[in-house]
């Protein structure tokens, strides 16, 4: 499979969770003038123009960070219990990441003006509180066991900083044991940021 | 099961669903001081503070709308193929409208700034374009077949004229002929929008 990217984007969790899968996988980026690496256009590929995409074995394009994220656990058999709240648990926490957070990160990528930066810090803050209390003294978000969710928290955790907003303890200690995993070192080396 | 809601809310998607699916449910709206119809503390359920939320049989809660519309499919049978490609384009479309369109409404529902509405109705007009695309000529968004896909789209549909941006014609249809389906002719009616 092939997954489209940018280095240190949200791309970084498929590519996180391909390597922690065992999954078969190329990287391929994208340039400024929409071409990817091997040369083609990429709005053609994906009409909405953002990263990640995953090209699956068919040449079938897949989108949407937690849905890749579920396609990749799927074909793998790894990361998201078949059943059981742990795999809704999951699941919620994806969507929950990607609604409440990723997105109030906007204007601090695209620097909008500062009351629209006040008011993502309020709802971060209070989504990083959600996040904490869910984690509570857990080796990972949603139990002991790593799953899809945490592949999604570690990119999260990375950016929080161009927010200003300050992590909860326990997420803080979480990055730095998923940082310290052979999965999270190997996409970090090969997206370039090592 | 117990799905939380305020009338013409964005779970009015589940509640199609509910209906959809011939599941059983009771339906529980939440007044201004956060307690639910039969008296309990909304924030106690949800510490997110918001609908949906869908009150399992085993009295556990789950939220996120595009994981509780998957929950309500995979529980049922129905509305979402059990795996192929349709599976995965109706949970894309899903993750889609939550973060492209519903997110974008934000601005038109609490009031902020003109220059945020105008950079949301942008966002508007490409997603629903990537939306009209998607649907073609089809009797629903993902294939001939309604899935939950369609019930979510249902309210982001309804809602668009707050936001001023005019749907294209193949997504004005499929509204109206959506508009005339028992099931959305139902939930319109117990939420008090017949």
């Amino acid at each position: 499979m092939n997954l489209f990217y940018y280095p240190a984007a949200c791309s970084l969790a498929d590519h996180i969770a391909l390597i922690e899968t065992g999954l078969a996988y190329k990287l391929l980026s994208i340039n400024h003038e929409r071409k990817t690496e091997d040369g083609r256009d990429f709005l053609s590929i994906n009409p909405k123009g953002y990263i990640p995409t995953l090209e699956l074995e068919d040449g079938v394009f897949l989108t949407e960070n937690p849905v890749i994220l579920n396609y990749i656990a799927e074909k793998s058999g790894k990361l998201l219990p078949k059943d059981g709240m742990i795999r809704w648990r999951t699941l919620e926490s994806l969507a929950f990441m990607a609604s409440e957070i990723h997105a109030s990160y906007q204007p601090f990528f695209r620097d909008f003006p500062e009351p629209e930066k006040v008011r993502a810090r309020e709802k971060l803050v209070k989504a990083f509180a959600i996040l904490a209390d869910q984690m509570g003294d857990k080796k990972f978000l949603v139990s002991d066991e790593m799953t899809i969710a945490d592949c999604y928290l570690f990119w999260v955790l990375m950016v929080a900083p161009k927010s200003g907003v300050e992590l909860p303890e326990n997420l803080r200690k979480a990055f730095d044991r998923m940082r310290a995993l052979p999965s999270v070192i190997q996409a970090l080396a090969e997206e370039g940021l090592g």
